[in-house]
């Protein structure tokens, strides 16, 4: 059995694509109680983009801080239900940020029509309705919220996605004009998330010649935007930056992420990295596992001069690096795929361990 | 204003995947008047592919033979017309072959729930309903029918596509086993169609980053099946030829055909040439606008033993050729990626005249 999977429905790609954002809702706003809602990252509160909005005087404008905490089950559920209170069930949501305020609208989008807690439906297919409309406006670009099928929330027990086909974006808008401003060091982290989906796509069982394709054609963009002659923040990268971050998406279609993403969870999850850093600092340190792109990636740090947190491990207890393991574990998808489905008889939490005490 | 482009709804790709067939349409067959329409190369009639259809009684299973005539607008009206006389309204078509049948399939899908004749909806947009549901199985690599979002009909005056977004095929399922068996000169003139999407695709105004990804990966993957060390017709590059066509046609999705296709369409109409060798004979001609892509065809030519027509013209009438000429001359949206939007001004159906007269 091969995946079936869902397509992001509509795509607009190119400069100042954003400017088509109010003709492209038009047509939804006749749906269910006619209002919109907007979920924007705060970074953009009375900055020029935020003006572009269009906002009318019946939808709702919320700007969400995720530079707090990663999007959390208890946050879609209040925002949810806060909604529906105040006005009733939205045409539709749009949400315009990096990859945690897409997946907020993904996930909320789902709760609207899906009763009780998000954690109710965080794993594969446990949502049992389709969501309402909703599109998303990368603002940064690497993670591949832009056309995944998940919806990565942070619960009181699990780090894990509402994974389904109707998490998937109704409409994406590429703009490359909106990652210019990004600051150098998130723009390096999240297009490192980007690079690390290729890496982990190439780099297991689950990768076929679908996933080679988008990722072989990724990562040359990443190279092209991080390593080669040419390479930085420029119009021409940024443009390349964002068909890589939805190229490394659409990698993992047929694959899967691996033993780095596992550890990043955990380190989110129990120490509170945001997922972009989370990733380089285990990815740094996995070396038997991804071979020479890890040199690559710390050719890539000296090159943008990026600062890297390091020698963690000495302030975590053992109960946390213990914690941590146990989440990283737990993620079987990602270790069936890294390390083939009798992984278990190979690799155990007390391994997991002694990753985390390396980094 | 960029284009907003509709995506395939689904895609299941992968060796064996056409064993999937039934349980995909099952949740389908509850619609209309709950019978499929099975649309399939007459090549297969008494073959095995064609004993794994998932036909049931109710069910129409249509063989065509397309290597007669491409599809043609009279033949879409009366299948139309004849299905709905017998059985009414089918819950979905499925079409299992090359390009012509793929867009027999989505043509037909459209005319059921569009009145009157096809050639009323040859262009943009001109379609009013979306069709019924429509699945594409790809049984030959390269027309990126499986993606675009025409349906390219020959009617009594034009040929040209019912083109819009409903068009596009709700489900795709590619299956690189289904193309072993294609014969060499069809699977390199098909797998030309590809190569040349992707040198139009780069060779025209509205080529950008993303046409420019898809079409650079296709472009490299035409190259490992065609030109490097490795190449031919095997299972591996099987995979490859259907991942490239696939990609070729998604970069034509911001981008456009250009010279090669107006040509290309000429010859079709007035000579009846096939759309693959029609490319071909076409492409060989036009190193003022291709440059060294048309050397590496001739190579490719070479490689694979190909026996291109030439020398055609001296058998055309001068009418004839002036029939082509006009036929290209009115396919502005190819010139206008090709040659610019005042194309008019450089470039002449007596331009066009020489062109074929070398052919």
């Amino acid at each position: 059995m091969h995946k079936n999977f869902k397509n992001i429905d509509k795509i607009v790609y190119g400069k100042g694509a954003f400017s088509q954002l109010n003709a492209i809702i038009e047509p939804i706003r006749k749906e269910n109680d006619k209002f919109f809602v907007f979920v924007v990252d705060k970074y953009f509160e009375g900055k020029e983009l935020a003006n572009r909005i269009p906002n009318r005087d019946e939808d709702l404008l919320i700007f969400i801080d995720v530079d707090i905490k990663e999007p959390y089950t208890e946050q879609i559920d209040n925002l949810r239900d806060s909604i529906l209170e105040k006005k009733g069930l939205p045409s539709g949501i749009v949400g315009i940020g990096g990859g945690s305020i897409l997946d907020i609208a993904k996930a909320t989008a789902l709760m609207f029509t899906n009763e009780g807690s998000s954690t109710l439906y965080q794993g594969l297919d446990l949502i049992k309705k389709p969501g309402i409309y909703h599109l998303g406006v990368p603002t940064i670009s690497g993670t591949g919220a832009e056309c995944s099928m998940t919806a990565v929330l942070t619960g009181p027990e699990k780090k894990l996605g509402l994974k389904c086909e109707w998490t998937v974006l109704n409409q994406v808008i590429l703009d490359p004009e909106l990652i210019a401003s990004v600051p150098t060091d998130k723009w390096f982290y999240t297009g490192m998330d980007c690079y690390i989906h290729c890496i982990e796509s190439e780099s297991g069982i689950f990768y076929n010649a679908y996933s080679k394709a988008y990722g072989d054609q990724a990562l040359q963009l990443c190279r092209e935007v991080f390593v080669n002659e040419g390479r930085g923040q420029n119009d021409e990268n940024n443009e390349k930056l964002m068909i890589a971050s939805l190229f490394g998406g659409l990698s993992l279609t047929y694959s899967e992420v691996g033993a780095c993403h596992a550890f990043s969870y955990g380190l989110s999850v129990v120490k509170g990295y945001r997922h972009g850093i989370a990733n380089c600092i285990a990815f740094n340190h996995l070396k038997e596992f991804y071979g020479e792109a890890v040199d690559e990636f710390r050719n890539m740090l000296e090159i943008h001069n990026i600062d890297l947190p390091q020698n963690l491990a000495k302030d975590w207890t053992e109960d946390e690096i213990m914690e941590m393991s146990k989440i990283a574990y737990n993620l079987t998808h990602m270790w069936n795929h890294a390390i083939g489905m009798d992984w278990k008889q190979k690799w155990t939490v007390e391994d997991i361990a002694n990753y985390y005490r390396k980094m």
